[in-house]
């Protein structure tokens, strides 16, 4: 994660304080050190501490991050994350910046937390997508895992999705993987989406490794899972949500990949408070 | 926008594309030319057209990009949004990282356009705030824009906003003011945050431009315009919702910041239907 | 492969051209307008003929480059490949970059189909390493599919392989691969690294989906691709070369990992003749 | 090398590791420490050792490398290079690269040394040309240096060669070179290529500093180096390998340029084998 | 000051050395250590002392910079500002950039210093301009402030300048103020540039916050004064030079702009003076 | 020139208007066309029309940019250089970029202009120094060549230049020469800086090519230059001003390096006038 989080914090911390924190310069002297602790302000599932002190420790060497929680613990309104210490003009200037990062990154942890709770007992795994926040996909995925779920193919250039138009312009399932399968490197397993039985028995007999199964009915989704009988993973996907997932998970899919992980998670509420 | 929107969606696109996308490589020709539609799921304010072209424009310029509908404008669920047509493989390859910034941006604008008819008839302004997603603020802030939002300033290098911990750092409200009077450029003006009358009087003493009026009751934001009396612009901040924004605007204040606006909004559902 | 070449071509024509090609400048008039052709000086296989034309169409927009070859066409010493028409200036600054990335490119292709042509009517595939020229990847990995081999996982984040130091720190092949199951994307096959019968055993037993059979007798070879059974992929590595491949793909393995197409590909010898 | 070194080992890190190494995050505890060692499979001519040290220390500066050679030593087969210890992650995600650049840089050196063996005793210098890898001419300069070899310009901006071409538009070799002695800084020696006797006798009346003799026969070398009489440095080039260049260093010429010493050469073979 | 500050080091340095030094290289062996000193050469006010210092800290850590004068003071001709004891090669290889920063910034300062001198007294102050070198502006605008004087906006994007071609597309005064303040963030002052007293008292009218007063005479400068009456800030701009500033600011404006500041700046005279 | 040219405009560009010119964009009508030219203030002579140019182009291809000038040409106060006709946005937010770079350019080439008239009639030839502005070198020299001098070694990497450090550190001229002559690549001269009549004829002696005569006297200049008797070329440095370079040019020396020409040069007056 380490390029990609340099890469993420800097870009942030750029976007906000770019020629400089105009408000701290010009009022908080430069030697002025102070303490400050993070604090949940409501009840969440932690994900990003260690981003949380890399945003500081970029700013300024100096300050001093002490965690007192980890990255997939559940955490109660009013405890303490981490206690800081150092320049008051490092802690001011980096304040927005990890938080914005903290609150995403913990609320997408929460929401799988929900989900993967939603499953328990049954086979399925819930597994994440590509609706992730554009730059910030890394972040977003390690959250997902810190909630409990699994990461899918992390983009385009990780994985074999054969999507319907994948299929209508190679002609057909089969033709499509027999191309993916000649083309695509070894390593990588062929998975198709397919929105009725008969597409489901025509991948099956072409060899998929995975089924998506989009926008099934349950009884769909049972009678796919039949049919597949263990030959391939099975995947369910669309129309996911916390009422709906758990009738989807007893139909007995592998996975069942929910966007809204990502897609629209609300960000938990933390705060900064400086000790006078 | 130009600069922030090249390298967004450079960006988004090298984190979706990488190394190549392995599925469109192997099964479509690259001479498949198709037609899509950029359709609306639900009912929402369009915000990011100009984004979703220019994603596919970066991708291939041969892409055909028809506009239908124009940002902030009202959609309604069905809507056909835009008409493409290009290389199956261009439009296979952006699908993704368009509607991510495109459902975003539009979700954006729907939840400010929310807060915005609340406050219809008053004379408070909705304004947004630096909780917006790390590396995509300039499109956050046109979202609220475009959604009949104002924006506060873009970051800290070009307003000044004295905090609480500004305010202890440099010993009082009166200095801190007058720091930032000394050393900010004339040309910005000052706010100052306060939580008590005793504080909106001392800023106003001091001679502050705006004072931003936190988590105060409504009967003191009241007591608070009417102690200001026109000599400074209020700002009312802190447990905004579309319950309570619009009993906050009755009481007079200039302006209303509402982080809900960008740190928790719900991406609206767009598809991108191909045409067999 | 568009963003990838973009950057390797901006790469290479800065390092040679930095702030200017002193002799051009000095010694050619911008209005100068000439012809020149790409011509094979040996017999070879051609890769990377698009990527010539790239390297000139990014310096100057008015060079016209007609192809008169294309990728994955045996040529034979004297073949014109292509025609070039453009400012003097554009041809002789663009000269070098273009060669090396276009002999690179066609010595790896070459080197490729000669094994590939050795492996005919057998059931193995040839495939590359990760032992590319650092920077060049994207385009080592193309010029193998132009000689016929294919691709193995791109890099350390598209492809799982457990190798024999995996094994150690997570105390065997068992706990390896289950630990990779779980926490890998599931859209990765597993592959593990044996070098005995016995490793070959274990890691069936639990469950990998290539076996990497690692400097392997011959003997050996055929006794693992019988105690594999058609359950995962075998694919045979280590003292491979153009003496040796025919015996090894006769074994019955799958596939055949070849590192000394990219780690040590020679060069072919082309040229761009100025017409005067 | 500095700045370019840098840059490199970013470039190829970010190549090779990308958004993480799957597999040794999926399977290697992260506290889990341990030793290797660098061995040579063979024999050659070290080179590029701060290079490997430099790639371990970028991934995580809490690995050690004890160097026990360095930079142009012949090594034998089975010598430790250098040992290592730190984290296994580290040790695992830098192994490839590091040894990706560490064989071509010896493999460079190695090469080099053989032609400059070759011409022991002459009064000829091997010097190398811009067939060098792209991106990486840096460090394939610094290796011809290690294997006792000098350079030639780095690239086009830092020295005067003018070319047939380069003649051909500035209407004869005089006035290509007063145009270069006027346009070019005067700290830059120039150096024009010729051949035919007449051309370096016309090269010499307009005081070319270098005269390179391309694609002679020894015969007309001899002749060239007798014309030149020591009023430039005369320069071979052109059908270079290790049985030729002992006579044509034989002839008297100065300097033999040679570009199969970075476009051709081979990858020595060097491991990296961790100590359980 | 941070982010651009790395930026800046980072280009220049890149820019002075590239590929490296050769002439330090060639010469000057890697384990000498030497010491040397900053000395003023000329009387001048220094800014950039921490620059220089981080100027020779990015290129070698182990370099020791003791600072023996401070931004902001007076020095005189002869003065040693610092003591450099370090690696010979990176004294040598950062000795041009520092100098050329330094010398710059200290310029800067000097020449503001001047004109601050000359308002003294008076309710001016003097601010600059973007007329600043590009690349440099924040290092420009620092030294400003050194020197005594005060920034004006940083840039396009963090104040609001309404120039007389901005009247003319609005279609008056008053409708571009309008559109102003309706559209930039409520955190900008809005400033208007006028030529003439009745497009004084329209921007009066319309509210604005600050009025440019540009090309105006003297006389006229003070009847602006005196309509201004206190509702906004006055800044007289065009024509100012050592000669009339204290004649402008006699006239109670309360900013005086002054591109001189950083446009035509003289470097002032330094040494690194190597000891023997 | 391009590569350097595009980095110094985008960086220019960026610098200035980062996330928005907000008052052009709040008070004009993106629909809004109109014509501005650029008109000389002053007498000068012009340099970087081509760069103004490249700027507005950058911002947006549909400005025209017709040139009534070039390069190199006295221009004279109240002359048009060119008409601009575009977007107005785009002219009012590439104004000042493009004129802080052309009245820089055009300052040093006026600047250039003045010392190369001095020395008409004499040997010798204005060279520049390394005194340039951080960033913007590639410009500064292609100014002074505009001015008519030309130019020295680019930078550090691309000429050999023994300073009196070197010198030291190397253990004397003929050391230092000979280390020189040895490592750095064929195709560079060797320039040694010398103080007294003792050091020039010591590296002559050494086969100096070039003998830099620092801070000589008048007399002191005239016996270097009979002791070197056209066996190096003589360059004088120090203390040259348009009160001295006649005489320094009169004592024979064939090159005079001047810092002023680039690190002190006045900026020109040019304005861009809008058509109403």
């Amino acid at each position: 994660m380490d390029f990609e989080l340099q890469r993420i914090i800097e870009m942030a911390l750029r976007e906000d304080i770019g020629t400089g924190d105009i408000t701290t310069q010009a009022t908080v002297d430069p030697q002025i050190v102070c303490r400050a602790e993070l604090v949940a302000k409501e009840d969440f599932v932690l994900a990003g501490i260690d981003v949380a002190a890399a945003v500081f420790a970029q700013l300024d060497s100096s300050v001093a991050f002490e965690r007192l929680t980890s990255d997939g613990q559940q955490v109660r309104r009013g405890e303490v994350l981490a206690w800081l210490k150092g320049p008051a003009q490092a802690l001011l200037q980096g304040e927005r910046v990890a938080l914005n990062l903290l609150q995403r990154m913990s609320g997408i942890a929460t929401q799988t937390a929900r989900f993967v709770i939603e499953v328990q007992g049954t086979a399925a795994t819930v597994v994440d997508t590509r609706k992730t926040m554009p730059g910030l996909r890394s972040l977003d995925k390690y959250a997902v895992r810190v909630g409990g779920g699994t990461n899918h193919r992390t983009a385009l250039y990780d994985g074999v999705l054969i999507k319907e138009n994948h299929i209508v312009a190679a002609g057909g399932i089969a033709t499509a993987i027999e191309r993916a399968r000649r083309r695509a490197p070894h390593t990588l397993k062929i998975e198709v989406e397919t929105t009725t039985l008969d597409e489901v028995a025509e991948a099956i007999a072409a060899g998929a490794d995975i089924i998506l199964l989009d926008n099934m009915t349950l009884d769909q989704l049972r009678e796919a899972v039949t049919l597949i009988g263990g030959r391939a993973l099975a995947e369910a996907s669309g129309g996911v949500n916390l009422e709906t997932i758990r009738e989807i998970a007893e139909t007995g899919v592998n996975l069942i990949s929910v966007g809204a992980l990502t897609h629209s998670s609300r960000a938990v509420d933390i705060s900064l408070l400086f000790q006078s």
